[in-house]
């Protein structure tokens, strides 16, 4: 049994919306909505000072959300880990057309926590987990 | 330019290590410790209700630290992101130690911010970051 989590790296990015907290709040709203999240709690904003960017974690029931700006690089990371099945979501597109990514770069790392531990976690098929 | 982010998933420890809420801030203060890590604000903490696990994440100047654990499957997983660069830390000692973990997987992951977008996440070497 494994959860799965995306791992999302955009480049080219207008460092202007790399600083707009509402873009990234807006992003956070989106996923949250469309893949059903179920946040716990508050999720947690920092904005670094001067020109830096702005950091949000939020925790789930179905694991956590996360994401970093870099402006000064034109870049944002993000990662996603859910411990139970969620469709794919077009990172892609949202990325390109909110922040004005040239390049975006999605993997999806699978994170064993089934108990079967002699099982290797490039086996596991099913995605399932404790939280919901 | 990019980050590394240290992916470990461990199994087969103990269900009453990981509803130990003191266990898992001893985790979070040795790693925050030892790799000299600087947390903005306060560590997020939540307990699942009944069996459930264990959701702790930190944000930190230089990315975060989360993990999550799973006391019915035994597990436990942990991400931390560093957008500096960070010697590596016995993660496999410390989870069979203070754990019990049997099994423990340390993937690590380059994560691309810097700004020369053509390049690939792979060819990356340096790390360095913008927080400190």
């Amino acid at each position: 049994m494994s959860g799965i989590e995306w791992v999302v790296d955009a480049q080219g990015c207008s460092a202007e919306s790399l600083r707009d907290s509402r873009l990234l709040r807006s992003l956070f709203d989106k996923l949250i909505g469309d893949l059903r999240l179920r946040p716990v709690g508050v999720t947690q904003w920092h904005q670094f000072p001067g020109s830096g960017g702005i950091t949000g974690l939020c925790l789930l029931s179905e694991s956590h959300l996360a994401c970093h700006t870099f402006p000064e690089h034109g870049s944002l990371c993000l990662n996603l880990f859910c411990c139970l099945p969620r469709e794919a979501w077009d990172f892609e597109w949202y990325l390109r057309e909110k922040f004005s990514a040239t390049s975006v770069q999605v993997r999806t790392i699978e994170r064993p926590y089934g108990s079967t531990v002699a099982v290797k976690a490039e086996t596991f098929l099913a995605i399932g987990g404790q939280n919901g």
